[in-house]
């Protein structure tokens, strides 16, 4: 079976569907021909939908660490409070320093959520103007509690939220009107199950205001640039076009088979493998915070995990994924977003106890 | 015809074979999985082959724009030289400016080339540690002489060559390594004939040990952080796989033509072109560097440029370009690159005359 392609139970990159994958081989547009700027039209009230936001929805073509630094780029104007527990939260912080914006970072375990008494406490000090928070760690399975945090930022009318809901988007419903966020990002080979290539980000009006006082140091990056070609539904320069065929017609998917109903699927989905991990296992993050679209295992058992995946690879064409960095052989985490079913996901788990006699 | 899809004589977009299209939907696999080392690992030596290098080539997930700001944050340590004699060489200085990155731009008229005797007057000043040059300026079909330019840089060793190749790029052979040069990127929408959402970028070890020393204040245009994955066969944050699936079959495509015959075509396709222009209106730049892959053609007759263009896509499935920006009713612009034949381009010419009345 070893050409077999194998089903992705991995947080990104996941599964995509054939059609998905047929639209990507849509024949090139040119990108500044009537038909491009009607596509660009086409999407924009559709990921407005997606987002729950009357504001600006931009697409870019670069991966999701790429719109992290254009988040932090247009909108810190005196210093960045960067929410830290765990690797994106980590690398959110490194791109702040790399940018050589002035910013600190927060840091919990990787196992403990981010608190909103915590940040109220920092940005208290008053020294802060914008917030990064990762909603979902794709690296330990945990979700923060976004709702509350953004509660206590907006109490702080000069600071802004800026969210990376890269393996949440599309997967749990976020509102960003009524959250009030600022920036929310996602690349979209997560629970938007399309094939990584572009991100999506969500731009408030006082964040589209900010960056013109900022002057971001960057051109690709700029907020500002984006927007005055958005108005004309183009982008800067030449974007991903096969990828934007491909999201319009996800988003369509998306409607189809309706936002509550995709959003209660993951819900389903998260129950039968936490269910499952509890029983056999335990769970890596504190209860009562776990992602709602991937489930990081701890791994009590003391099972190899890269052995336990080359199996699933090698034999039954399904690939999870060990845990990230130093968490590689303590933790395993198993995607269940995007595409995939509550039934691919009985399939995968009937086949790891198989594997491991459980 | 209106639902025709156009053949694209645009320089850039330009026309993407079905079979490469087709390779663009190949089913994801995971960036962190042997497979895909596997697939970096294999396009490495193919695009050393393709841009004659032994040194490091990348593939950035973004538009070429990106990483022109990519090359000028990794190498510019003192004062870039911006030299500018169209619409992409502006807009390098723009985005130096942005960064800001001390620099200065040496201005010819947009039909003028750039002169190596002008860069040199320009490098004695000891100022410049860093020159951006626009080798094929797809605004103006502007082939500038990149042989005796880089010649100049050379005899300044502290000075570093970066050239944007986006239009030439695989219709024009460019020796990284023998003409000595520090930085060389472009789209795959030109003459590679990809769709755009990847920029291939050869980098020369002084230009990655430069960088090291610059500190580059951006984490995802950063050469350091790219090459440290690079090691390891991998991209620091997840690429656009179906891009590189597709790179992957475009150039074993290449090889098998052979890389000097798809040059020796592009030569032959600007001859049929510029012959026609040269008879029936003239050509823009100045004589002696006109472009091998596209040709700005000046309307000397006057024609209603976007009308012409309107037939041509509506009536005949073939799009071309008008001219960029304030030379937009002034030239208009055929490519002639890629995968496009010498069959095409006469079918083209045949239709513009019949259209015209030629």
């Amino acid at each position: 079976m070893k050409n077999w392609h194998s089903k992705l139970f991995t947080p990104g990159p996941t599964e995509v569907r054939p059609e998905v994958l047929q639209a990507m081989s849509t024949p090139q547009i040119h990108h500044r021909s009537p038909e491009f700027s009607e596509l660009y039209a086409e999407l924009q009230p559709k990921l407005q939908k997606f987002l729950y936001t009357d504001q600006t929805v931009f697409v870019f073509t670069c991966s999701s660490t790429g719109v992290m630094e254009a988040a932090v780029q247009n909108t810190v104007r005196k210093k960045c409070l960067n929410l830290v527990n765990g690797a994106f939260g980590k690398r959110w912080h490194q791109i702040t320093k790399a940018c050589g914006l002035p910013c600190e970072a927060l840091e919990n375990p990787w196992d403990v959520a981010i608190k909103p008494e915590q940040v109220e406490q920092q940005l208290r000090s008053g020294e802060f103007d914008a917030v990064t928070l990762v909603f979902n760690e794709t690296s330990t399975g945990m979700m923060n509690p976004l709702p509350e945090i953004a509660e206590v930022v907006k109490s702080f009318p000069d600071v802004l939220l800026l969210v990376d809901a890269v393996s949440a988007m599309g997967g749990v419903k976020i509102e960003f009107d009524r959250l009030g966020l600022d920036v929310l990002l996602a690349g979209v080979q997560k629970a938007v199950a399309l094939p990584a290539g572009i991100t999506i980000c969500a731009v408030s009006d006082r964040a589209l205001a900010r960056a013109e006082e900022v002057k971001p140091k960057t051109y690709y990056f700029s907020f500002p640039v984006m927007l005055k070609y958005h108005k004309k539904n183009q982008t800067p320069s030449t974007p991903s076009i096969p990828h934007l065929f491909a999201l319009n017609a996800q988003l369509d998917a998306m409607f189809e088979e309706g936002l509550e109903r995709r959003f209660a699927r993951h819900e389903e989905m998260a129950s039968l493998v936490q269910a499952w991990a509890k029983k056999h296992f335990d769970i890596y993050p504190e209860e009562g915070y776990w992602s709602k679209t991937l489930t990081c295992v701890k791994n009590t058992r003391g099972i190899n995990v890269a052995e336990l995946n080359r199996t699933l690879v090698e034999e039954h064409g399904m690939r999870i994924s060990n845990g990230y960095g130093d968490l590689k052989e303590k933790t395993f985490r198993i995607a269940h977003m995007g595409d995939l079913t509550t039934a691919d996901i009985r399939g995968l788990l009937s086949t790891i106890d198989m594997i491991l006699g459980l």
